[in-house]
């Protein structure tokens, strides 16, 4: 299936997968000219490995529970709770149970 | 109450304010390089009249029911449901119900 991004004043459902979330994939919601959006969805036991982007990112806990860690610290992230990172810092999430999360990357020209 | 942002890394709640958000003010979580992020609340028949900011901007509607209008188009947002305009557009947000939206906005240079 071709991956549709949403345009500027599209309504873009961000609610929690539920049922389906054992069964979804990562997917871009948007990428525009300064803000990329991606719901992020990892299984238990799973991570996204340590990696870097250039500009700031925020990580939003849709649902489940993940860890982030960044400078060496691990931050335990919950439903209803957001982490903000700065620009090429080093980072990884691993999901404690199956979890999707809304990260938004600044996109630094 | 000085007003106390949060800095990278650190776990900042954005759960729904329930029985606090019709004593709540709009309040600015963080503001970085690339990224301000601001809870707005805005009480039943409220608005946050028309005006723009250079970078792109999400609105993601955290409780209550809002109308998004931009570009001459209404868009009625949900809690679960998230926006993303452009920089530069005349855009304003009234609330239908008392209301309270994550709002993030790119820091342009």
């Amino acid at each position: 299936m071709a991956i549709t991004h949403a345009s500027p004043g599209q309504i873009i459902d961000i609610s929690p997968l539920g049922e389906q979330l054992a069964e979804s994939k990562t997917v871009a919601l948007f990428k525009s000219n300064d803000i990329e959006v991606i719901r992020l969805v990892l299984l238990a036991g799973k991570s996204f490995p340590p990696h870097t982007v250039s500009g700031e990112v925020t990580i939003q806990c849709i649902e489940g529970v993940m860890s982030v860690s960044a400078s060496g610290i691990d931050s335990i992230l919950r439903i209803g709770q957001l982490i903000y990172l700065q620009g090429d810092v080093l980072h990884s999430i691993n999901a404690l149970e199956n979890a999707s999360a809304l990260v938004t990357i600044a996109l630094v020209k």
